[in-house]
């Protein structure tokens, strides 16, 4: 039997499948830190059939949509629970645009400067994922680590 | 029966009685980020009959005895666990001394400068925890926000 590392939830969100060395991005993107006020479980670097190895988020008592996973998890299917069961199942889908979860990496953008502007980057490619600073049109490389 | 939100492992190192919001502070310290290669669980917010809530991190494979989780987990105890037993049960005690873990608060501390200096604060009281810079000799306020 494999052994699972996190147990059953009764209500709340399950997302699986992430990349492996992902999950505290995806706590980000989720806006959860150290003020969480429901159980939150992270298994990192989780043995994985289809994957090699993979990240695993749940919240508690949450449901959950945030398309922005996908910028930092492609792979991620995003599991709705209510009570025990698997009440509304999809894979996460790439937004067209991220509106202030990404910081651009051109210091010269006025989007990194003094400015009331929040951030904005288009999505041109899916596949690769490739996207833009709405700004000053300059791509994003590495997004992962231009997370707000 | 009290639920349980991560299975036992079978060897490696168990932190319990985290306080709730600390968690994500305590990987940090233990240096576990996204390139973590052994299997990692983090459990926040989860209900506690002595503390109310508490965090748990277990961290498969590897036998951890970092004393400085006492800086921004004084609760908290650390169970090296081989073959599904507890083979080492122990408080976590705070250090004399933490290096290079904490940063100054002074943006003047010759720490915080360009220079090649290694952060070194001095634990002058332990309860109430008060932590002073070897160097400008300031009190660190806030210890959890100044994490490296």
């Amino acid at each position: 039997m494999r052994e699972l590392r996190v147990t059953p939830i009764k209500n709340g969100t399950v997302i699986d499948h992430i990349p492996a060395g992902m999950a505290l991005k995806v706590l980000k993107i989720l806006g959860i830190g150290d003020a969480v006020s429901s159980t939150v479980t992270v298994a990192m670097h989780v043995p994985s059939r289809l994957m090699g190895w993979k990240d695993i988020v749940k919240v508690e008592d949450r449901e959950l949509g945030s398309r922005e996973i996908a910028l930092v998890a492609p792979t991620a299917s995003v599991n709705v629970i209510r009570n025990y069961n698997v009440a509304e199942k999809h894979r996460v889908a790439l937004p067209d645009r991220a509106v202030g979860i990404l910081k651009c990496g051109n210091p010269n953008c006025i989007s990194n400067a003094r400015e009331p502007v929040e951030s904005e980057f288009v999505v041109r490619s899916k596949s690769p994922l490739r996207v833009f600073c709405k700004f000053c049109d300059r791509e994003l490389e590495d997004i992962p680590a231009h997370i707000v």
